[in-house]
């Protein structure tokens, strides 16, 4: 099998009897996910390549993964083996650099959320992508779960009507990484942990962001602050559409509980409740303990099948199966209104969106 | 307001205007449940004296209800002060004796399950509220809960199609009195805990006994055993019913966890689930203690609703305004299964339905 | 028995042997809530009096309470039978007026929410009340609802630690009057409807309101905007305490599936999710309805417990068993910050609280 | 890579770096359900061949899976490709047969439910992997699934203490096969569907079987009786084990409501409340709906997890990470319990176990 170019009509695709070639750059956790899913678990997808610039932590990962090594970079990577897909999962400063590189190469790109750090790098992205006609998903994985999959397409259906508020949380149990809670060098935890649910308030609301507002706190670690200037590790945000349907977020990192991400959506002829704490559906009760059950600790279990299912579709429109389900423009939303929410946070006053150059 | 006889056609009611006068007979657990009932919450009604023959216990009582004083004889009571309707709460074993009482002195009767300790006593009672044209109800209150009332009139509804399988469990955190644990003056936990799966069974599945087959151990408290010959805390039993639907009933005391009455309902064209162990709608998450809610402790908790209805209905029927919705044929029914069952558990075969004298 | 003054030292308070004797004014469905609770279901209370301007109404709510008669006024119910304690369930423009004459004549006060229309208002009915030693009660029944207690208990018992952030919500299926949808002579919805979030979240969050933004929508009920210049039917605020824990609510009236109100607090070492919308511990599963529960239809339904628990609060705290757990200066907080909310929405800028006059 | 042998001592293992070698016999339902899994989604396992004796719906299988053909029997695939282990899907009466035969060529088994038809049949199952050193595995994927496994092992650790009564059900959307249905060639329903709920009551109640007792009718597809002798379609067993726990289980197929298997187990110091119906994470209230969620509808979406599990568990097994979890002589167990039942059901009696020769 020869490395395939892009066809000249459109997105270039491979052929639908091949095995699409993936190869993951980033080690991390988010990296292992995907890296184990397309090794393991995606039909019709063959994972071919590791790239991590930590080399022992790369060596770790090839060997779990069962492959002979892994790249220390992109390039390398690309040079020694053919490859169809890319996906990216380093740190968010990272995104449009190695998107760009990938697109280029022709490469299609799954790229982890948030997008990345500023609009600009976005339309980067966006338009390497467009002009080498490659694939460019962004890992929103909520809308494959099978949760909010039913949601959407009971709201699709019409079966609550119009849809009026969106609430959407996340709280998960660690904080993210050092230069994320430095908003001179990142954009917070609305930005690592919450832009997934910037993205279901669109998704799910059916419109476009006209303006939001946005309450932090420092509660949980009030220590950070002191090391990183506009720390926060508790926020809310309200936001409107341009239907006028109004959204609702909340997010707390690191939450001692475990791992939490629930929507709602009310419309004009009945409500959604989507996704649940508890794991699993085995129930002790006790005296002493009262009824228990076992909720979600991490991000890696709640959303198991939609990283599956996510992959899934990533390899299902390269072999051209599908149509790309979460765009660049999805990523490039999601990332406005983290950023207009930060300056929200900043100044006490609502943002209006789009924001204005 | 002078005391009323009952009317010379069927039933004999009160006034629709007047208030009902009741007397409880009993103020152990049961019986201090039914009081404060007739006392606070049953519209209509008037809690106009306590029976106890404890002395100490009936001064309690009455102070606790706001009464001048206890009786210590239902016969004192009754010629003392106009009663319309008596509720028996005492040990099964003198329900049978109150109960003619009542009936010959024109009474209305709201008698505890299980109904009596043998069939004859059952019968005398029927004739006795028969002949005196009153009430005579039996307390099997689940027929009241909202969670088994919803249920039974989807069956009616025909929503679920024609029953096939009723299962029905009951077990909770006390031991039977002395007396109902030794098979010789009592007919067991069978008859003091599950009289009322043999009950739903019946209500619930629409036909009537054919067979029963019972199976009991004695796991939790295995030194009664030789305090009282035949006793056992864990038992199941199965049930056939003239209509070929088949029930299943399971029944521990004392259980270390709380207290749990649920049914089942698997029809033609769906299934019904009735009933559950959460008390509180209030969930609590932390990492240690996992995903925690409340549960029942207590039969005064989880059917704290069906006591005030079943006492509602009870005044509802003597005023006129309803039928009697369980009768002493529902509570006949049961002990007949109850007997049934334990000589099914002492033989180890399967019994035949209705026994023959 | 004799009309009781108040006694000189604080709160005056009837014996605790006496029932509390109780006059409920307005007959309309919050009315009739309480009034058939104090008729029934509240221990050591007797309602004595119903006073309903609208006659016909009148009449009718006395024949269902078995009372005589009902009065147009309450001067007039006051100037005939001994009352102890006055429950205020007029429209809010009236509860200002009416609390200030109970006090006045020595009667405690019940005063259904929101408290009045302004802040004055609040102000005199708190100072009627502390001249006069009598309780000012404002009938904020979550407080008394399980799933709230409960909640508030474990916070209490520190069991999530420190709270980070709550979230309140209320919906309910039918629009407030047409004076309270217009908000020259009304608050909107935030006021009737909301009122219980805002308290909800100063009591669960253990703050007071430091500053509130909100935004609304007409989406429901487009057609009142018009009418009614400022209507809105959907609502979302954010709130801010001073122990820098943010609070979230949102409100939609009229909301077609039911009525709703759930609340959940993150605290730094768990969540507590409060209330849920099923009614009935009964499932029904079929093939073509799936899995099917019912739901609340109307908050008298799902408060039931929690209005009867209210009451049982006011006439212990008549009689001198329990302190008063809801005060008029919980009602003006309440009230200033959907005042403040409801300038937000105008405005589209966050309002500082407290208001400055 | 060439065909390994089984090792000299004990069971035969590949080498630890290899793939597992599958081949599938049987592209029914169940067998798809495992060629799939084999295929895509279990780790170091290769789906070498499928066997169907039909040859359209092998050319089917063979090219939804990827594979060149399928064969028409399994010597003709164990004589074309490297193969390690079997996975048995075929119908009960040929499973000793194939069994045997993949035994004799040194190949691991993973056997669909029930193991056999006979206890002679099971009996040389055993025998033959016993001198074949190879493993025989037995599919009771309930093992497997996450609710089953938390509740197994909250039991080991003594969370509820000492097992007093175990409930087990299944109930399905669709009769078993023709010859499956008639006694006179098949064990029934109790056997196809429920051998699954005998081996949970053995399995979490800790202990060997003593007596059956079991009650069947025929209530939803009454027209086969004539067709087939002995058919039923409903039916109930009661259990003892020689721990003195008993067992309850319940079966209905077809049942109209979708796909239901749940177990509950009442210990000394507590209750487990295994699985549930619901499927999906999602919840949709309407007024006209209710609270509505969906259910699930087939084994295959129920038990999908614990399908790749076991399949995962058989692979580690060969590979000699695991020691086999399910054996011959538990699938023998359970066929020994449906074998008694049965007769139970035909006697009216009550049946000892062991079964005497």
């Amino acid at each position: 099998m020869a490395d395939r170019a892009p066809s000249a009509s459109g997105i270039g695709r491979v052929d639908v009897d091949d095995e699409v070639r993936v190869c993951v750059v980033g080690a991390g956790r988010a990296g292992m996910v995907h890296a184990e899913n397309f090794r393991w678990r995606v039909p019709y997808a063959r994972l071919e390549a590791v790239v991590e610039v930590e080399a022992e932590r790369g060596a770790r990962a090839a060997e779990e993964l069962g492959l002979k090594k892994a790249y220390s970079a992109l390039e390398e990577a690309l040079a020694s083996v053919p490859i169809d897909g890319v996906v990216i999962t380093t740190p968010t400063f990272t995104h449009a650099e190695l998107a760009v590189a990938a697109a280029r190469a022709g490469k299609h790109i799954l790229c982890e959320k948030p997008m990345a750090l500023t609009l600009e790098e976005c339309d980067l992205m966006i338009q390497a992508a467009k002009d080498a006609a490659v694939i460019l998903q962004i890992a929103f994985m909520r809308r494959f779960d099978p949760a909010f999959v039913a949601a959407k397409r009971q709201i699709d259906d019409g079966l609550i009507g119009r849809p009026q508020i969106v609430r959407s949380l996340t709280r998960g149990p660690t904080l993210p990484p050092p230069w994320a809670c430095d908003v001179r060098t990142g954009n917070g935890m609305l930005a690592e942990v919450n832009s997934h649910d910037f993205d279901t308030i669109r998704w799910l609301g059916g419109g476009s962001y006209t303006s939001v507002f946005s309450q932090a706190s420092t509660l949980k670690a009030p220590e950070l602050k002191e090391e990183y200037p506009g720390f926060y590790d508790t926020a809310v945000a309200v936001l409107r559409l341009d239907n006028d349907a109004l959204g609702m977020l909340d997010g707390i990192c690191p939450v001692d509980y475990g791992y939490d991400a629930r929507a709602e959506v009310v419309g004009s002829e009945g409500v959604l409740l989507i996704g649940e704490l508890r794991e699993t559906a085995t129930t002790r009760v006790t005296r002493q303990d009262g009824m228990v059950e076992r909720h979600y600790g991490s991000w890696r279990d709640r959303f198991r099948k939609a990283y599956v299912e996510e992959a899934t579709h990533f390899v299902a429109c390269i072999r051209g199966n599908q149509e790309p389900a979460v765009t660049g423009w999805d990523g490039r939303h999601a990332l406005e209104a983290v950023l207009a929410a930060n300056q929200s946070i900043r100044t006490g006053q609502p943002v209006a969106l789009p924001l204005t150059g």
